[in-house]
């Protein structure tokens, strides 16, 4: 399924010339991300509120994306910039871990992963504005 | 359990003097506008993807207030602002439908009471860095 | 909000009868439960795993009972199972700490509450049908 | 990250032979049955209610795998019996705009692969208890 839902994916108002590969990559991102903070979380380390955190926030963005006729290019403007907060936050706090535990060494990569994948939506929003 | 929660919450580092009272009328506004946004959703009418997104928003924005260890100032201030728009957006359409449906009219009030809350948090928090 | 939503919710089919007082009073508690273990999950015990599950299912199931056109009553028993049995583990989990912290004491209350509730609701559709 | 988590996952006391291949196959149908419904939803056909509601049973069923320190067998059986139950209902209804959606035929087939995918963990687990 993964990479596939963009095609199905409504254009959002004003925005239909959007590039959908760009808007796939950022969902799936999300989605691995959600699921990699999902189980640093259960670690119970220090990073663990920032991780459910992160995992919430992903997946919300991830289900915004998938609902674009709900949205406009202001409101996911900022989301992007929330899920871009709450990515890199969560992202240092795990980087701490990452010597000692693979999970948060693997966490922080998703995140950073998330992170670049919102920037690439925001960059192709404005150029597509 | 309304109205009962921010005495158990912790505060975000550097938050320390945060008014619970705004905080907790934050989560509880948020829950409620969830909950409308659900119902009005329902109703199968243009605003129901709006509905849908702001629903999911304001869940992720009160889990997020009860993880204050996984927060900092500026993450909470990016998702309040994300929160603020979605719910500006939410409530615009809602009230195209209000005159016609009595389910939309709660939805843009709880829509309306929600984003305000969210920025007397945002004018809290302010006052209190 | 609280106590206002069934008023606007539309019957399953097949369940026109349904007693919305009960149903209100169950998507209060799964309400009051998710927030509760939302808060108990932050403590990072030996019960937070269990809190974190029964907070999203009980927030899957007070949404489900917002959208009962998009439910059958045996859907609804299998859901309101599920959510017996996690709310009961959850419990069983914090009462365990209950003397000791107030949080776990309080999110046994809920789970309990959520717990009896969803009970109500299944003997009520039983009664119904 | 598709098709990794389930080696960073610990297992469920007294499911500690569980075959995690099993558990994987069956968090990723999740994940992708969870975004095949929240687009379907989109398209506010009859179907809509029951995809919102087999997109939040979806999620919590994944993140609950992810937790299963938080989960006890009888648990994991009921909510497994709910999410079936859920994508079977959704399922059903999607089939029966599948000739004029495309949208909904692939809604349906995620909900049937879901289905199955809860249907081998719920073996997997008998076979191992």
């Amino acid at each position: 399924m993964m990479g596939a839902m963009s095609a199905d994916v409504k254009a959002m108002p004003g925005m239909e010339a959007m590039d959908m590969a760009v808007m796939q990559a950022c969902m799936d991102a999300c989605a691995a991300c959600e699921q990699a903070c999902t189980v640093c979380s259960m670690q119970m380390m220090d990073c663990a509120p920032a991780c459910m955190n992160c995992a919430d926030m992903c997946n919300t963005m991830m289900r915004s994306m998938m609902r674009m006729q709900g949205m406009t290019p202001a409101v996911m403007m900022a989301m992007l910039d929330a899920c871009i907060a709450m990515c890199q936050m969560c992202m240092e706090e795990c980087m701490e871990h990452a010597a000692h535990s693979e999970v948060c060494k693997m966490c922080a990569q998703s995140c950073k992963a998330c992170m670049d994948a919102c920037m690439d939506m925001k960059n192709m929003m404005m150029a597509t504005a």
